[in-house]
């Protein structure tokens, strides 16, 4: 892939098993308030409706721009409301806080070290700067830069988030490929300029959502893993 | 030092031998173009004048808001065409890349490695986001995150580049120390809140721009270099 300087990767889904480190953490918390409930479809529900829905009300402005962890906190409240949990602020600031500990996939810290090598390699995330550092550090993830929607004032897949993390990099958008396991990402990043890569992650959203799988026939690349992604482009 | 969780780090002078590293490139051009002047005073100027002072006019409103790299070009083509040295764009552009290719000072890598044992480390710096990632690939510089006054949006001493940052960390100012070798920053950023490590860096400036190194004592920390500085935290 002639020209490509630096990759920048989605994070949740991508890089790392969101679902099963979160559901792992909301089960020990349902457990000691020895409520009956399903952590999984409770770890659906926060991601979709608290996460991708709350970004959503930000984009079409009711709700003012936020973080992640702010969007996390306000579903987590609602969730906890629903199922009449009554726990003190530390604890559910703590539960909030399993978003930054997401273990990775497993061929994540090795792929993303050999693409590395050859290229400048960054976070290109909804996530907010702390959340994705913090993760970074639990998961031994070796970023050469934390670039994320907080910082480039806009949400994806707002075409803004893809041109000023271009402009940081210092690069035109072509010589930027995003990396991604979800296919909007990935069109909306190719309309401004960047090139593509689909790492699709076929267990990343449970059993409760299937997922189409099928490439788009404009990606650039489609890679089983990150250590594929390194092979095709000669890492 | 109880409470802190991150650590900022000016860079150019604090982190890296910036008159060293350019000086070397400065005088291997000039013998190139068989152009008699001394390189440590031409590397002086480019900093003093382009970069410094090129901020300063950023800040007066002279200038419009632009990257270190941009301001480092624009005195660049003031200091060859004042030596009649007429060089090829891409000669040029190469030059003024130096900036991105300077040598840690020899504690540097690690000193921040035993820090980003405990704190997460993370620039801040008025260099662009590119000249930094391109600086820590070229000197094994372990940081978390890189921040700069491209991302706050406001050059160092601005209080602004100073809380933005905090804020992308997820911390209150009190919870992040700014370390520097400039007496100027340190005080900038004690003045929105943060704590402060001084470590002066004697051979920065070179011959020409003798330095006062007495800390002012509003510092919360003095330290002879970041392995000093690790000891003092307890790293």
């Amino acid at each position: 892939m002639s020209g490509v300087k630096a990759l920048t990767f989605d994070v949740f889904g991508t890089v790392v098993d969101w679902r099963s480190s979160v559901s792992a953490e909301v089960a020990a918390f349902l457990k000691r308030h020895a409520v009956e409930a399903d952590a999984g479809m409770f770890t659906d529900r926060w991601r979709r409706e608290g996460y991708a829905g709350g970004m959503r009300l930000v984009r079409d402005g009711e709700l003012p721009f936020q973080t992640a962890d702010q969007l996390h906190l306000r579903m987590l409240g609602i969730l906890l409301e629903e199922l009449g949990i009554e726990a003190d602020e530390a604890e559910v600031q703590e539960l909030n806080r399993a978003w930054h500990r997401l273990h990775p996939w497993i061929d994540s810290p090795g792929g993303l070290q050999r693409l590395r090598s050859r290229f400048v390699v960054s976070t290109l995330s909804n996530g907010n700067v702390d959340l994705l550092v913090n993760m970074a550090r639990f998961g031994g993830l070796p970023w050469d830069c934390v670039l994320s929607a907080q910082i480039t004032g806009a949400f994806k897949p707002e075409p803004q988030c893809y041109r000023r993390a271009a402009e940081l990099l210092g690069c035109p958008s072509h010589e930027v490929m995003m990396v991604a396991a979800h296919q909007g990402d990935l069109l909306a990043a190719a309309r401004t300029g960047m090139r593509t890569a689909f790492v699709p992650r076929p267990d990343e959203a449970g059993p409760n959502f299937p997922v189409d799988l099928t490439p788009d026939p404009a990606f650039d690349i489609v890679a089983g893993d990150f250590h594929d992604l390194a092979a095709q482009l000669d890492c």
